[in-house]
């Protein structure tokens, strides 16, 4: 998570360094996978250490990935001090907490000092309290404190993020005495693309980005070049709305300060990369009826996480059920009308879908909103009603024809009209009310919308023939 | 796009300056809307120019998104020289391109040249070629040899989305030599956070970051602390390769080289954390059917961009049907067939969609890959047996129960476990079949997967159904 380029890894290895373990898909390549594999069960530390020293921290992640369980524990054996324990942070969560647990706290406490604080709260913060606690209790005291400070913010907060190593100095001091500061100081953070203003106390006065003190001449105050930093970040602020204000200001980096607006860390934007990631991915996975799965998850963890869903799913389809159940005489007498039924719902809902993911997708980016909301949904509704038409004459003279029966043909358009409207308003209409209910529409709209198009299309398609066809 | 806080907005306006234009949920005020509305409508060119000129281009691109049409046009047209151009890489297309449209010629070349290379090769590439070449001919000649390369590379291309302007040294100089350059070249890019070492040719040789300049003795040579730039970018390479290099190995910026490895611009991670949103939200609305649309999209653009997609699956869907109607004579007899058969579909329906969003997610995100693809295969088919017994027996239950029959109970069951079991095999064999051939599985692979749990599920409870009722 370290936002540098990897230079130790760039002076050894060639330029090509990073395409002799992947394919040109992205995928570990097989024969590095072997190579590995075969210095493993040899426990030839030396090859080992050579070839995976090389690699930067999330080319390792991978490669931790790809490999077996057992071989994974014997790797980060074998390499003792020299492996990297930042690559865990690049790795499924069941992988992480697989490879530490397996390690003697003593040394994970070794490791966690080498690390960026944000790297180090990463690892530590998904261990038992007892482990963490033994862990911290065998760091040093500065680290220590930072360490628990910001495990002490709440999970998924700015703080958990945050790296507490930065550059700050007092609005007195010129360019020229900053510039000499930090090429004295051996204790700066790795990498840094802000320094921060500071009073006595820590209070935040303001930052300036590196590029304005480079243009900078030696005798000007800080204080005079300084910017107000609008966009200082609450430690206790969640995750994501840190990360849409990174998106939305182009920040690279941010200050983070505590209640009383002290500078407590930093949050970067390669952090924050991966939270816009994940909150992406959270909306399709919700969609998708699944939740914080991950890949590494096992069956019975999967499993128990989809059932939920489905649960729900099943009352909508007994609802359904029940409706169809309204019409089994008239279903007795015309048995076309229960083999046409299945499309009526299905073109429904699958409309409903297509609204459904722009409205949660739109909602997720604040890019629907009171002011366009009504334009939105008047668009909706006159897309369910032109694609209600189009699809209303293909299915019905497809119907007509099949079964020989022009009237079955006017009964399913007309039905279809009927859902694929309705299917357009409870797109748009349901997600919109979650949201303003306070419930995440990406979790909940998908069920509430099938059930409207399964029961809206059954009962108007079985509903109009039975007044055509009689009750039975 | 600029890599920096908004320096001149923080100034004039107070700490809390933003707070004061969206509400709590980030929604812009309606307050401020309205008051922004009638210094429109009075044509009041002084108060416009006060309150916008404060705003941060992605706060004045939302306020834009927030009026109506003709008050856009009339606020830009009122503006005048005063209107930030850089506002319109922050708005839909749609309304892009209908105030562009809007102004002559000659006032978008005035403007182009005040923005950094990459806002305003956004704003050129939707033009058509006509109109884009007028506003280059008006251009001075550096700035449109530049411009013009830049919109040479593809579209979507790391080219098209780099900044041009960057600060390039020699390696011989020493760092005092290129501090004292920045300090006194005026012409250098908004913001940095790399400088690039080349030769004369402008071949790239390596890339310093500014902190490492920062913390270097004055008298070293670039050469010594230059790290070699193995991320250097090909401008032909498409954005989302180069969002990945820069996800992966946590890039801020990296020097874009035309196909004779010469220098031709820097690409910044404020530019790819868009790309890195896009391409996530791509999965999302593919996997809902819905194409590139966007919100301000037309009635009829939207209507005919889901079109094939209910197209196709409108074919699935008389597959389905016509399954059924295979054993029309025994749903005749018992119609209670056709009131249960939606649920067993649409429950493996369900249970399919959460397998393939799991599915096609990790392959998007290269999770997924030849090493593990097994073991996840395994992993579903395992969740797929286990939730099909829990959901066969709990409808199997309801069902014996509604129509006091044990033996249809019995018979949706083992339909169920069958279904569910297909619905997680198509589930994830569908998407990684669809990407070895190279077809995109978030297009794809719902329509498929539909259509074998669709008929997988009629097939299998219809089927038993007639084994045990008799045929008809």
């Amino acid at each position: 998570m370290e936002a540098q380029e990897h230079q130790a890894a760039a002076t050894e290895a060639p330029k090509s360094g990073h395409n002799e373990i992947y394919d040109e898909d992205g995928v570990v390549l097989a024969s590095f996978l072997a190579h590995i594999g075969a210095a493993i069960a040899d426990r030839d530390t030396l090859t080992l250490k050579q070839d995976v020293a090389a690699l930067h921290e999330s080319e390792l992640g991978h490669l931790l990935e790809a490999l077996q369980p057992d071989q994974r524990r014997s790797l980060v054996e074998l390499l003792g001090t020299d492996f990297d324990f930042s690559a865990l942070t690049e790795v499924d969560e069941a992988i992480r907490l697989d490879i530490v647990e397996s390690l003697p706290n003593a040394q994970i406490a070794q490791a966690v000092q080498e690390l960026d604080s944000d790297d180090a709260v990463y690892i530590l913060e998904d261990l038992d309290q007892e482990d963490q606690d033994e862990i911290l209790a065998q760091l040093p005291f500065t680290e220590r404190i930072r360490l628990r400070r910001s495990l002490d913010y709440p999970e998924e907060s700015a703080g958990r993020r945050m790296q507490t190593e930065f550059v700050a100095v007092p609005p007195f001091w010129t360019v020229g005495q900053t510039i000499d500061y930090m090429r004295e100081d051996n204790d700066l953070p790795d990498s840094f693309s802000q320094i921060f203003v500071i009073d006595p106390t820590f209070r935040l006065l303001g930052a300036i980005n590196l590029d304005q003190i480079l243009r900078t001449r030696r005798t000007v105050k800080v204080e005079d070049i300084m910017h107000e930093t609008r966009h200082a970040i609450p430690a206790t602020m969640d995750q994501e709305e840190a990360a849409r204000e990174f998106e939305q200001y182009d920040l690279l980096s941010a200050a983070v300060v505590d209640e009383n607006e002290r500078l407590v860390g930093v949050l970067t934007i390669d952090d924050v990369v991966d939270v816009i990631q994940e909150e992406a991915e959270e909306d399709l996975m919700r969609l998708g009826g699944v939740g914080d799965e991950e890949l590494s998850d096992t069956i019975l963890a999967a499993s128990r996480s989809r059932v939920p869903w489905l649960l729900v799913n099943l009352f909508t389809a007994f609802l359904a059920a029940s409706v169809i159940g309204l019409f089994d005489q008239t279903i007795e007498r015309v048995v076309a009308l229960a083999v046409l039924m299945p499309i009526v719902a299905g073109m429904g809902g699958n409309a409903a879908s297509q609204t459904m993911t722009v409205t949660v997708r739109a909602l997720a980016t604040k890019d629907l909103d009171i002011y366009n909301a009504w334009r939105i949904i008047r668009r909706e509704m006159g897309v369910g009603f032109i694609n209600g038409i189009i699809f209303a004459v293909l299915i019905g003279i497809v119907a007509a024809t099949w079964f020989s029966d022009p009237y079955l043909g006017c009964i399913i358009a007309s039905a279809m009209v009927i859902n694929m409207f309705v299917a357009a308003v409870a797109g748009i209409l349901i997600p919109l009310l979650l949201d303003r209910y306070g419930v995440d529409p990406a979790v909940a709209s998908a069920v509430f919308v099938t059930a409207v198009t399964d029961v809206v299309g059954f009962f108007a398609f079985l509903g109009l023939a039975s007044l055509w066809f009689g009750f039975g």
